[in-house]
């Protein structure tokens, strides 16, 4: 299992499809074949470790990480082709959450293969993270990134903002924008900004696969706005239902959402609940007037801070980012 | 001279004198006595390491991580000691800053002893660097130690603070501020909070060693505010000019002064170009509204923000410690 985790983890993290690794062992627990997923449209871990396998699968063990699918959807069910192979005993860690998908251990067990659940379950499903949570909750993991000053500052005084945190800090936030399903900012942002939202490489050149790119709002986007671009990954949401906007991008298969902001954005989407993570840039300057990075949240004393959960701090170039969780559970539930 | 430092670092940090280290050493190199010095008003390390060894010091060679003193204070001069003393050698690191004191090598040179000068001078010098500072600045080393949420707010939009850091950085910032010289604050912070600024124990009592509580500002200090306390460790300085306040806190043996606000003071101080260091206690919350935790610099464009050079990272319980130098250098060099 420590290496189907292995090989799932060669797998695209953006993509809508949850990363799955693939072992097949002969009775004498000698590898035959490995196989992962490579992303949405490519063959399944277990297709492709079969395929490599052929006639060697008979009476094999199948390591999976994932519980087999059980639908046909761009590839066949995996629990039929297992059983197709004559494969002896799947073990598998996490039981497939997704309702659609599921079903495939009760296929295996109804054509006589053996099959024991479980095995590292934890570690899978971190691996898994975001996709485990559009399952759970009907809702992409979102994370806010804001830029600030020691102070909480945005910008300066005079509006100027360009640079708070450093190139370092920006190329690991780019890094990390870029493998994420989609890319939200408000409307504030794109009349502020006009920002292409594009991920680019060291070059400034778009790199292939692109986020979606979301505007949020009821104010129209111009027809000129770069945003818009010409590739088709271009949505305008409406505003107001955090929570409606976040279940659209699901239904088109995004499970982690990266929220740009502006401040209004990101502050209404942060009362309505619905942000799962926090990461704060921080420079080491003060500015000591200017724009805040964090908009009115509607807490007026001190008994009802917003606390979160500190999971990491990172040091790019000169600056600090803290990576945090909203602790409370009911988020991550539906 | 490695034991000479470490002998150095057993002494007190707090205190107006500087951490010095000797070593008494016999002709094949062996260990005759060491000494260290304990605080203002006691021997100096070589009187110490002097006085254990008594004959035996005749011939010696003398390690001493500062070049011995030339003056009278509370205790005699050490280099004449030395010479006394029948010493036959003295390797020291660092050479006296200090005007009043220095002259000891010319003092063994013409005694006939030899003298070497700066081995490890670097890190004698680290040893003691708020002392360092003071000498060649006039001023005291100033730490401006503030508290506030990821998103720069102090208070909540109610004016309630208590708590935003948790009890372990209060814990880390109190056993802090207790090796400080002086603990300051303007007369805002007396009235609003009547502070006793007193460093105490895990039981809530004084400690016996209480740094000077200094009030900055022009307003009267109320005669019953806490802050005035019965021991004497009580001062209250003008506002407006602040290196004429930190150079009346350099003529009572203050070299490491402990800014705790409030914002308006601090303010002032950052502007003055006065404070050496940052402490920035984050907590991982965001208020969205409420006091900033910084107040205004004057500063109105990104281009002048105000950089520090980031030293260390520190995470105490929840909350995150951001250790930062000014690093303007004319702040170090007078
Ligand atoms: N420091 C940073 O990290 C950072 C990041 C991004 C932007 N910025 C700056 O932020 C500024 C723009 O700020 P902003 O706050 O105006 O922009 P914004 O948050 O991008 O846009 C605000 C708009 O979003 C719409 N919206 C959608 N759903 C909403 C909801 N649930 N509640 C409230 N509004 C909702 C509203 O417009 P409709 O009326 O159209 O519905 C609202 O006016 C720019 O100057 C930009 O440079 C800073
Ligand atoms: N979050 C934290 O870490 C923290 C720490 C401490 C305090 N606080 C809070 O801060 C609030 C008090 O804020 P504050 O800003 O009024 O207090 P402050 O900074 O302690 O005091 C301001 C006063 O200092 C005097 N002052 C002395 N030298 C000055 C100079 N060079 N420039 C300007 N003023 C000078 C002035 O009074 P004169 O007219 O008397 O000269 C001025 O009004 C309280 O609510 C307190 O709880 C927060």
């Amino acid at each position: 299992m420590e290496r189907a985790l292995e090989l799932a983890a060669l797998g695209i993290e953006a993509d809508p499809n949850p990363r799955v690794g693939c072992v097949l062992l002969d009775p004498d627990g000698l590898l035959v074949a490995e196989g992962w997923h490579q992303g949405a449209g490519t063959p399944h871990a277990e297709a492709m470790a079969l395929a490599i396998a052929g006639e060697r699968a008979r009476g094999c063990t199948a390591v999976v990480t994932l519980e087999p699918c059980n639908h046909t959807g761009r590839t066949g069910p995996c629990a039929k082709a297992l059983v197709d192979a004559g494969v002896a005993r799947v073990v598998f860690a996490q039981s497939d959450p997704n309702p659609m998908a599921a079903g495939g251990a009760a296929t295996l067990r109804a054509a006589g293969i053996q099959t024991e659940p479980g095995l590292m379950a934890d570690r899978v499903e971190a691996l898994n993270a975001t996709w485990n949570h559009v399952l759970r909750t009907g809702r992409p993991w979102v994370t806010w990134k804001f830029a600030g000053t020691l102070d909480g500052r945005s910008a300066a005084a005079d509006g100027s903002s360009q640079w708070i945190t450093g190139a370092a800090m920006r190329r690991v936030m780019n890094e990390r924008r870029a493998r994420c399903g989609a890319v939200v900012v408000g409307t504030g942002t794109v009349k502020a900004d006009d920002p292409r939202l594009t991920v680019r490489d060291e070059q400034d050149e778009p790199v292939q696969r692109q986020p979606l790119r979301v505007v949020v709002g009821d104010s129209p986007v111009p027809a000129a706005a770069r945003v818009r671009g010409r590739d088709g990954l271009y949505r305008q949401l409406p505003g107001g239902d955090a929570t409606a906007a976040l279940e659209a991008l699901a239904c088109e298969g995004i499970h982690h959402v990266w929220l740009e902001g502006g401040p209004t954005l990101a502050a209404a989407w942060w009362r309505a609940g619905v942000i799962d993570e926090v990461i704060a840039c921080l420079a080491p300057a003060l500015l000591g007037a200017g724009t805040a990075a964090v908009a009115d949240l509607g807490i007026t004393t001190i008994a009802d801070i917003s606390r979160l959960q500190l999971i990491d701090v990172e040091r790019h170039g000169d600056d600090v980012a803290l990576i945090l969780n909203r602790p409370t559970p009911n988020c991550k539930e539906k």
